[in-house]
């Protein structure tokens, strides 16, 4: 620790874990975006609420910036730490703290797994609904800290919906303890809401209390193959209609063809252009039948399956959740953009129009949520292309697609947040007014500009 | 208009309904809390937003505060206009301005009652699903600013989940257009949720999308007489268990009394100490009976009753939803807490004994929301004592119902909202950080503090 910062640091948390390992700041300094060069002053690994507390305190007298750290899976570069930041990993506070079977809640430590907070809710005869693909690698102080969204979200919501209590130590070290897992509390500003979605701007989670329900009935799963865009919505409309609906995701035969090449089995003989899979009740059956006969009738659907094992069902999801991993050797560079459901049509053609007239070389590859209006866009570098180039072009085409998006009304983020990759859009989707009441409650919650500066804002 | 700054209204907006008129003053400048008197200066009846903005413009340049105000049924003095304020009704903006059958919402003004909400949205086959006795009187505006709980939070939560938009004038005047009624939309701090409860401290509501959902199927409503409070949540965690709930509120025998004084039909021969009114899916019937017959046998319920036509659900449903109004005369005290579900049994044990011991001769009547942890506690001013030793005698019992609550981690404000009357124990529920970051964000959203000033705050 040559830095006379860090010696002070060291000295005031001698128990602290503390790394400058060149490999731990290159590990710890960069997310899943990959675009940033990491460059952190160096990696702590709190033990504790306390242990944290004492970070920010120290962080605030001496001036050193802070990255909260989680499973850095994002994708908009929230987490990356280019600029000398601290580093603060919450890899070792990812413990299951409490279980409340009447109030059905799980309280966790915020370095936990997504993935380990379901398994704890199934062993509990419950289940924590919020899930995507990165499940096994994101931490929940993230899943909160960018309100997570997914693939059930046409079902249980955002990640917000699930919160019902969280300490944060704030931008001064302080540590608030917000609504204490209550189902009804109006005692002023909701406090939590602010932090959910905040990306580390305004204080670190150290603690969540997650709501959890009960498991839904069997599901059954189905792939369907549609001929033509405009029938996309039309196919989720009567779905929504007829069944109870858990998933309803969408891709392209472009991202079919990656997915299937990176080692999944290719579900039809014929080629489509749109695949859909959903998830719904299986008492639902009849109707499901029903819901099919009716899509092929109208010519919006024109082959499906429906998966008869629970193995089957499996293959069926890797289609959709194997998207990006089979996608992250080309570097893409991605848009996650929404508009309201009902925009949907409109805003998908002219998109189709933009992206097909601005990238005629360029491999894009589309999927998404397209029941909650969500919808990412991967365009997938050229092998021959240099990095920077590529961007810019991209970025090129981003600023048209936000104006399209701007006259939908829609967001430039749907569920990555904005990090460091959207900010110079932020103003699309948020007016000078809101930007600016968004500054100023930074300025209460962290008067120091201590945490994670430059992301956001 | 002989005040100089209401002539300077007058003349800055000479279209803008304005009045002085003594029976205005009185009748906007207080709400359902009895115990301020009305003093505004005048009452203003914009007509739409851009009236909206010029006099919070024309009111941060002459320092006179502004009392936002909806149906005035707020128990908490949140809409009290009793030092010479403004009062800004919103009685002319009371119109659906949009309904959209795909995204399933319907935009308002902020002045229309929730049940013109709730009959709009039954009229394009849909549901507004919040719903709660005042549902004649109070506004949306209003449930927004404290967003309003009620009788089916349990199935649908409050307010806040049916908010899909919000348009909001800020303490600058300037219009605010939030989250435009995206499912996702990771771009910022959620400021929506922070309006969302805020009590009109921060800007005015003066529009909002809400979404609606599907009508439940066909509900049943059944009364259940209970012998002895331990035997509530047990009745609860069972009913909860076997039936799909849409609502399951207490009352105790002093309730019963009053309703029936005023006018509903007694529904059992014997008197019981506490009843319960539950109202859940009607597919669920015979889940209905095993729940009803395991609970005689458990001995937690002793009668029991189910409504075999829609007139006898209303008349079961007047026994709970009756009772603020046959309790009306007797101008009382209201406490309204919460506590975690699983807090309940401790807590009301404690606090039955609090309140026989601190009120052994005044009426003390409890209802509420128990599944949500919610209670409501109503003591009755004899007639023969002056309101204000009542009142106080009455803020003595809350003091130390307030450190039970602490004690419980509950909240002193489950729905009612903190306004004048519950401000002296804000503290209870915030902590000192809290309270300072909420000043900090009212600061940069009411710089001129002229929102409301004196409520929450």
């Amino acid at each position: 620790m040559t830095d006379p910062r860090l010696s002070e640091l060291a000295r005031l948390l001698p128990d602290l874990k503390l790394s400058t390992d060149p490999g731990d700041l290159e590990h710890h300094g960069r997310d899943w975006t990959r675009r940033w060069t990491p460059a952190p002053l160096a990696v702590a690994f709190p033990a504790d609420i306390a242990q944290v507390q004492a970070i920010v305190r120290w962080a605030a007298q001496t001036g050193v910036a802070i990255v909260p750290s989680g499973g850095r899976t994002g994708l908009s570069g929230g987490a990356v730490a280019a600029h000398g930041e601290l580093v603060l990993s919450l890899d070792r506070m990812n413990k299951v703290l409490d279980f409340n079977p009447v109030d059905r809640t799980l309280t966790v430590q915020p370095g936990i797994a997504l993935e380990a907070v379901q398994q704890a809710a199934r062993d509990r005869g419950l289940i924590y609904p919020v899930d995507f693909a990165a499940r096994g690698s994101c931490q929940i102080g993230g899943n909160i800290a960018t309100n997570a969204g997914g693939i059930r979200v046409i079902r249980y919501g955002n990640t917000r919906q699930w919160v019902a209590g969280l300490k944060v130590v704030t931008g001064t070290g302080e540590l608030l303890d917000l609504n204490k897992g209550l189902v009804k509390n109006a005692s002023g500003y909701d406090l939590r809401h602010l932090v959910i979605g905040s990306e580390g701007t305004l204080g670190i989670v150290v603690e969540a209390t997650l709501w959890l329900t009960a498991p839904p009935p069997d599901t059954q799963v189905m792939l369907l193959a549609i001929p033509a865009m405009d029938a996309l919505m039309k196919v989720f409309a009567e779905a929504n209609h007829r069944l109870r609906l858990e998933a309803f995701e969408f891709f392209t035969d472009r991202a079919l063809a990656h997915v299937t090449a990176h080692g999944a089995q290719k579900p039809f003989a014929e080629d489509h252009p749109f695949y859909v899979v959903t998830e719904f009740d299986a008492a639902g059956e009849a109707d499901a039948l029903d819901f099919f006969e009716r899509c092929v009738e109208e010519g919006w659907v024109v082959d499906g399956v429906i998966a008869s094992s629970d193995a089957q069902a499996a293959a069926l999801w890797r289609l959709r959740e194997g998207i990006t991993e089979s996608l992250a050797r080309y570097k893409p560079y991605k848009n996650d953009v929404s508009v309201r459901i009902s925009v949907v049509p409109a805003f998908m053609e002219e998109m189709q129009r933009l992206l097909s007239a601005e990238y005629p070389h360029f491999d894009v590859v589309w999927f998404g949520h397209i029941g909650d209006g969500n919808l990412h866009i991967n365009v997938l570098k050229p092998d021959d292309l240099a990095n920077d180039t590529f961007v810019s072009q991209c970025e090129h085409v981003t600023s048209l697609l936000v104006e399209t998006l701007h006259r939908h009304e829609g967001s430039i983020s749907a569920e990555h947040g904005i990090g460091l990759v959207k900010k110079p859009w932020l103003g699309s989707v948020r007016s000078d007014a809101e930007i600016t009441l968004m500054r100023g409650i930074k300025a209460a919650w962290d008067p120091r500009n201590i945490m994670n500066p430059g992301k956001l804002l």
